[in-house]
Parts: structure tokens; sequence; C-alpha cells
């Protein structure tokens, strides 16, 4: 058992992630009426879905990027992806409640469950990574120690930056909301030049 | 034909898992009103995705498990397989009824479609084991006999356990929905277990 | 260019199968009422989910069986496989018309767009099949001349066989749907003999 | 992390390809009536059903073919392909408006919608493609550099295809809409006649 590869493990999370980020697609609706001024209208569906899929986008690369370095998987491994793709499966369901409360007059308790779930897919994420990197537990043989410490600090920080922008929430809702689009906005520039340096 | 490989077997059949498991989220939804009340309202569709996204999980995991042992497949077992993702598959629909019925007072059809959803899921499952591995028929040569043994003791398991908490619905529909959990719980703690020790 | 694998086309079908298999469940739905007497009277709704699910199934099954003759792919290939599989997505919308008047009064037209989905279904498939073997054009060197040409018997009857059962519906639309119903089954029993020969 | 392999990559891709065609079934919907006569009357649905899902095949089988000159991949282009996937499994929308506009009177704006998301698609599948080949930064060794220019040259055309009939619609909404059917049947040909002489 202790011997599976990691290969459906992979396929599994791929059509999670994608049935994740396609699915968006069906929160972005327009209401009746004159159709050129409710697509304009719309916009705040736009921005959500844009926001999200490429959020689920940036977590899959991170998945591609740890799964580089991992060799061997075992049940417990498994489980905690089931878990955390459990909450990227969720992300769609807070996505519609901000689009359709960022123009209304109900978005804190929207940020509050859009960010509350983006900050546990964060955790969870480190759970995974963690339990597969301490003590080299199910790691290559041949992976760098440098490339495992620069993925284990960079990560820790995820969950720690989505918990301070969702407890921006109570005070100001519009800016917590600003402030996901900054970090989805900031994890794309970063990963651009992790991969012009590489 | 005898000779096929699952690897196109194991594609669909994680697709299936992935689509089922990720639809659940369509049927997490929010009723009109104030949405802070209205979103901690919502917590028996939160728990039936919980557990439903679990037990599909867990259900991927066996699958896994099982083909790790299998060496070739043969039409019949196609089959048998495509009638069991039909079960699986189905699974979202008794979790939206749960869900809807949670705090309702229709829950005894609900609970009662449910368990035997989860009771067929787990009988064509135990079918797709023993026509693979009665015989060794399509078992890889070097296949461990206990880890064989022990497979077939612990699935046979399933069905009666499920068929059990389904006819307690009969007597308390809340007692029943309640031990769904508390085996989707055990699943996820025997699976630790499991994976601690190998 | 000549030269493309398969293993992409069997990935995107494969996900096509499994997507336009699993959404067939999102047309099973339970009308407001009583639950216990509405979910039997749903059962037309679970009827026309299991034999869609086991039709695009076994579909699938052949798909299967025809690639593993199959050494090499060319984009008119690639071409005919996208209409086959725009056709075979297509199945959930007249399976949800079949449903919804299986009890009701207009079972002639939604039969009507059942068979003719299915016809053209399996006269594509028989497109991509002679495409792929005529003067072995895609073939495997080493592929069986007594398998080619069973294939290709067995699949010349499916367009035949359900346009028949389609032009049933202008006399009796009962018995056309009985007759989907017995070829779905035929195909069943069908692939379990196949199998237990193999 | 310069050398990671393209199978991801492509698997989560053919995911959200295989989605986003597949989901184009859920805005083909009957409304309620004599059911014979408005099952003729959706023709507009079907017809953009068949449009955009042949539109998505063939995108598909262009990526398909960038992928079989790529030898690696780096993080820009992971981000690359997660935008241009987004702009894909947008697609769904504009072709939903379409159809409900095609006998309205708001087809302008909806045409608009659905030029402006093809135009993007092309743009994002030439910055995916120049990524990959200016320099050969991630190509093949042995890529032949006929085959590249040919690619290069074929899809430049693209974006400005689209561009041109989106903005037709500001004259005549009705000519565009033919066009982006002329446009397709354009490149299946096309992809026909190239498949025929490989």
């Amino acid at each position: 058992m202790a011997t599976m590869s990691s290969s459906r493990l992979e396929a599994f999370s791929d059509g999670v992630f994608a049935i994740a980020a396609t699915l968006l697609i069906l929160d972005v609706r327009v209401a009746p009426g004159e159709l050129g001024n409710r697509l304009l209208q719309t916009w705040p569906s736009y921005v959500a879905y844009a926001v999200s899929f490429l959020t689920i986008g940036i977590i899959w690369i991170n998945h591609h990027t740890v799964f580089t370095q991992i060799r061997r998987v075992d049940r417990l491994f498994l489980l905690i992806n089931v878990g955390f793709l459990m909450v990227v499966a969720f992300i769609p369901f807070p996505t519609s409640l901000i689009a359709s409360q960022l123009r209304g007059n109900d978005l804190e308790p929207a940020a509050l469950a859009y960010g509350a779930t983006l900050t546990i897919t964060a955790g969870l994420f480190n759970l995974l990574w963690f339990y597969a990197s301490v003590g080299h537990r199910l790691l290559r043989s041949d992976a760098d120690p440098r490339v495992i410490s620069g993925i284990s600090r960079s990560y820790l920080v995820g969950p720690f930056t989505y918990l301070v922008a969702t407890l921006v929430a109570l005070v100001s809702p519009t800016a917590s909301v600003v402030l996901f689009g900054v970090i989805t906005v900031f994890y794309i520039i970063e990963s651009s030049l992790f991969g012009r340096s590489a």
C-alpha cells in the first residue's frame, strides 16, 4: 500500500479543480431587461468569475508544484487531499454570494464566507504539504532541500494573509473584497517572476 | 480483448467521481433574506455537502486501492463498473433530499432514499471486487494474499452497515442520519490509522 | 502530425463521457409536496437516468474497444470524434424530455428526439470506426483481422436498430420507449457474454 | 522547476475543455407548451450548441497540436494557460445570450459579447504559442521549423478574423452571427483537408 503512485490522485484532483473552476460560469447570469445595459451592469459577476477562476488556477499550479517533489502517497495523504478538494470545490458557493452582494447591502457575511473558505483552503494545503515533507515522509529521495524549504516558507504565509483579509471584512467589507483581488494579482505576479527566473 | 489495461477505466471513473463530488456544491443554495442569518440557517446544506463529498472521496480511495491489485479488465468488469458509477453519480440526489428535510418533517423518505443509495453502492462495490478477485480472475500475479483477504473482509461489512443505518430510519429518521455521519467519520478514522501503519 | 498518439483524445473523450453521464442526475428532481409519495411518483426520472447512464456507459465501453485497435490519429479523425462527442453530450437533453413526458401526453416528439439523437450517435460512431479501419488507415499493424471485421459487423447494426425503434414512435410512442430500454438491456447482456467468453 | 513535464497541464486543460463543452447542453431548454412545436422552435439553441461545441472542439484540437511540439513548461506558461482556459470556460455564457436573442431584438450586444470572448480566446492562444515558441523557449529540440512557422502563421489570423466578425455586429448583428458560423465551418473544412494531406 505504501508504494501507491500519485497518478490517480493527480487525475482525480485535476478533475475536481477543472470542474470547480468551470462551474463558476453557471453563476454568471444576466437578469431580464434591455440586454446591453444588463450586460454592463453584470460586471460584479465577471470580476467574481475571474478572481475565483484565477485563484483556483493558482491553487492548481501550486498543487502541481508540490507533486513534482512527491514520490509516493499513503491513505492518510489521500484523505487529507480529499478534504482539501472538498474546500476547493466549495469556492463557487461564496463566490456567487460575493457577486450577488457586490452592489447589495449584505457584503459583510459574503466576504466573511469567501475569506473563511480561502483561509481553510490555504490551511489544508499547508497540512497536505507538511504531512508529505516533514521527515521527507513522501518526498522523492532526490528532492532539493532548498526547493523544499522555499515551498514551506512561501505556503505558510497563505493562511495568515487570507485570515487578515477576512477579518478586515468586520471593519470594511469592500476593503476586504478589494484585498482578495489584490492577493490574487500578487500571486499572479509572483508566479510570473518565478517562471521567468527559472 | 482480455488484455485491456485498466487505465481508461480509471480515467473515466475518476471523472465520474470528481464530477459527482463537485456537483454537490450546486445544491448548497441560500434562500433570499438577510444574508448573515440565512447563511447560518443553511447549516444542513453544509453538513450534507461535507458528508457526501467525504463519502464519495472515501469510495474513490477504496476504488483506487482495488486497482492497485488489478492487472487487466474484461468487458463484464467494465460493465459492472459502469453500473457502480451510475449509483455513485446518483448520490447528489438523495443528498439534496436530506439537506432539504433536515429541519423539515419529511426526513424519513429522504433518509431511506439516501441509505438505499449507499447500500446499493456498497453492494456493487463488493460485486466489482469479488468479480475481480474470485479465482484471481483479474488480479496481478504478485497480489499479496493477505492484502486480498483483508480487502474482502473489510468491504463485506459495508452493505450491511448501511442497510442497518437505513432501516433505523423507519424508527427514527434523525438517528439514521446521525448514523450516516458516524459511518463516514468511522471510515475517515479507519483510513487514517491504516495510512499511519503502512 | 500523422503520428499523434491517441492519449489526449482518450482523455478528452473520457471527460465528455463522464460529464454527460453525471449531468443526467441534474434532471432527477422531485416536485414539492409530501416527499414519500413524490419520490415514488418520480420513477420515470429514475428509469430515464438509468437507461441513459447505461447507454452512455456502453458507448464508452465500445469507444474503449475501438481504441485498443488504434495506433495513431490524424486531424480529420479528431474532428469526427469531436462531432461524435457533441451528439453524446446532447443525450441528457432528450432524456429529460422523455422523463417529463413518460406520464404526460406529448411522448411522441420526446421519443422522436431521443431516438434521433441515438441514431445519429450510432451513425457517427460507425463513421469514426470506418474512417480508422478502412484500408487499416489508423489501426495497429498487429490488429487481428477477425476482431476488426467482428467490430465492423456488430457496429453496423446499431444505427438501423435505433432508426427502427425511433420510427415506431410514429405509431406508438410507448412501444418506442420500451424498445429503447430493451436495446439497452440487450447490449448489457451481449457485453456480459462477450466478457465471459474472452 | 524548469523541467516540469506538460502531462498535468494537459489533463487539467482537457478537463476544462470537456466540461465547458458539455455544460453547453444545460442551456438547451424547451419552454412549456405543446412539445412538438416547441422542439422545432428551439432551433436557435441547437445551432448555438453545435457552433460552440465545435468551436471548443477545434480549440482543443489546436491546443493538442501545440503540445505535440512542446517539451517542458514553466510557471509563467502554466499561468498563461490558466488565463486562456478562463476565457474558454466563459464561452457557454455568451453562447446562451446568442441562443436567447437569435429571434429576439437584442442580438447586437449578444453578438458583441460572443465575438469579444472568441477574439480574446484567439489572442490568448497566440500569447500561449508565442511564449512557448519564441527563441524555442519550451519547444522540443527536434521541433520541425516549417511546422513551427506554419502554426505561427495560421494562428495569427485567428484574432483578426474574430475581431472583424465582431465589429460587423455594430452594422448587422445577424451578419455577424452568420460569420461566426462560417468561421467555424471554415475551420472544420481546413482541419479535414489538413488531416487528409497528412
